[in-house]
């Protein structure tokens, strides 16, 4: 039977900021990533997402960012690999406590925003996570972007690595997501996200948006959780999955 | 053979900022209490910190404050207990993720500032502290002013606990410590404060301002690591305490 | 013709976090109290909100609090006169260049959450209020909890000032403001709350919870901007006051 | 007889943090510019700093930079122009206020390090800048690297503009300054930078590393105030210059 994880952020509420639709989303997604306090979330904040996290079952990851709360860490931050190492182990850190503390495992790690942006194309930046990461816990799985240089260095690090696509993105002929200023960068219906993902698992490939067929791997699937339509949108993602008799599961 | 560990504050850099004497002084303690990023300290110094208290031998305690940069952590912040179990359990964590990636095991756990002094005589936020360190690892000591709040709490959430005393402070009829206002406040001269110390150690005593003899418990010494004479002032108490045959070494 | 001001908190959104119903209230109210980066806000959604304000006719304060944005300026934090002093010239003067540039004048400072309350009871802390704004620009009116501290320090400093008072909440026999955790603090309904504000303009008296008359002063009403029913509170009210012939103005 | 203005940045203490040599550098120098709180600097640093430049009769310059006091402002960080106008104006705004308090006028801004270098180069990021400024406060002189972008776009806006040069950097033959990554990039010795102001301020141009005589426009010329020969370096330099008839005298 094929399975797939379902992976969303998660806890980017901040003091008294709320965002997004934690509670209803964790009955439909199989993973969270759970912001660290740097772009998003505090420490309480990250503590109630752990509890809700785990109250769901759900596998719990850290989701470290760049220290521009601000900008909710979509900023590009110049950071040497030595200072994303540093700013990588302490997020996992902080979060580590809180899931030890409410008697979880720490499942993965996924960096957020620019940094996970700035980590898919820059070899040093996604060597310095994936090391970060391996000198803390081996047993840590690395989600990065499907073709990444993110996805190279967990590999190289010896870490296990999920790839990951996103439910409501299209592909351009090189693999690459396109972008969004592009008006076909999105899938607006579940459906569709749904027919993407469904023909991925079965063949290995997406339709790019030139019609060329190219090859993708998927571990994991990102949804999104902000927007009026998150919760909608997960749903019937899952209702879409679960019906073409494709299993839902954590890696 | 009388033995007493000598504690002093580190990492309490950040960013550009230099604070303190760490490399000159971790040759003269048993303990370090590193800073961890809320009052001061940032994910690299912590790094370089722990990395130089390995180095030195010393044993590595959790230092975590309020998140008050522009304070030191010094300024009282009236927080929930709840909302200062998180803070705790965040900075454990983010600090013991750097001791893990660099082979060390966390020793301790010491709160700074302005959360010290509120935990030694608040018994909610004394229990909030001791109660993150116990969900998180119970063979962690609090190190706690000698007869607060503090102390009591780590006892009864079953944690081992040192019971800390000051090495450059004299003490009043009550116990507690002769407050900074007070013109006899301070022991100026490495040599009195090692003799208050040794008195301690042979007798649990020590001679109050006004001249009654008070019973204190103490397990630890703390040393101040800022100011000019901080280094000539740990390197005489060590000389002066080995001199008269006690040993100085973690608990 | 009896007229009052009816001021309310706004720009309390940070980064990619919204809070309150800012544009609806704005068409309700005379006075915009304008966060200014320390509690909440940021430079841009100060200029948003500054423009927001121009364009509906609304008088600009600055809203200076404690920097605790991970608790929204509600927790008492310690600082010294000095430091107060400090704090509120930093974030009039930031917002001041916002209103400068959008073609505005700073019509008033009112400070916000726990320095508001810290400042009601403590005179060194409203001295130091009072006295920035005075050093800063006579023409300011200062905002303060009416029969507080703030008050007469600002009469004392020169200033103008506006005795403040909360449509919602309910007074004891010694003219105070009941303490929230009394089931009786708050008024739910709009209209009795425009009934207390009417009352008191008209007899300069309130009737306590206990029932004893107690004389208040009132320039200002202060509603609030959050919660569901915030806009429709507010309407109710302007509402109700102007059915009975009150004219709403800023002072 | 021809006349130099000398800038240097200042107050970038931050809570107990302290740098620099302020009060030394300020019996040298005819322009600060003082850290607004961002990248440096906080609220009572900023006033004590206006305080010292008006004692020593030295021109005050906000000194604005990006919100990472982590990286001192040194990080690029992606920030879109509409959001560098208003970090500019919020910062300007608030270093004013202390200006204002204090009984001074303030007389001009310069960016600072990341800030400063991605505005040199990037024509929107200058005009937002220039722009701030000029909706700001018209009389304000914008300080900003010789043949850059934001000299440009300073003009363009109708601001008065200084062409920075640095003390103690070399040129290239295309006029951009030897990059700090060069051998050949900085002059160590006060004299031998003191020769290229000499030299500079006679004929307008430098001899470039390779030889090459390059024309540069200079107003004003920055020396660093950290390091520990940066008292030193500002005195020897300043004595040269007198010594050779340059009148030092701010913009």
């Amino acid at each position: 039977m094929i399975s797939i994880d379902i992976n969303c952020d998660m806890g980017e509420g901040f003091g008294i900021y709320e965002l997004g639709h934690d509670e209803e989303l964790l009955a439909e997604v199989t993973s969270a990533n759970i912001a660290c306090g740097f772009h998003a979330g505090d420490p309480s904040v990250m503590r109630k997402t752990v509890q809700s996290a785990l109250r769901h079952g759900v596998a719990i990851g850290a989701h470290p960012g760049f220290a521009d709360l601000a900008g909710f860490g979509r900023r590009k931050l110049q950071l040497s690999p030595a200072e994303v190492q540093d700013l990588i182990t302490y997020q996992i850190g902080a979060l580590q406590a809180f899931v030890q503390q409410e008697g979880g495992i720490l499942h993965h790690v996924k960096p957020h925003g620019a940094l996970y942006n700035m980590a898919a194309v820059s070899a040093p930046l996604a060597e310095a996570i994936a090391g970060a990461i391996a000198d803390l816990d081996r047993s840590l799985i690395l989600y990065g972007l499907s073709g990444s240089e993110l996805v190279r260095a967990g590999h190289a690090a010896g870490l296990k690595v999920a790839s990951e696509v996103f439910a409501d993105r299209t592909y351009q002929a090189d693999g690459t997501l396109t972008p969004r200023t592009r008006a076909d960068a999105l899938l607006h219906d579940a459906s569709q996200a749904a027919a993407q993902i469904i023909h991925l698992l079965n063949t290995g490939t997406v339709r790019a948006t030139d019609g060329t067929i190219v090859t993708i791997e998927a571990d994991t699937v990102c949804i999104h959780g902000d927007g009026v339509h998150a919760v909608d949108f997960a749903r019937e993602l899952k209702r879409c999955l679960l019906s073409e008799g494709i299993a839902l599961a954590a890696i």
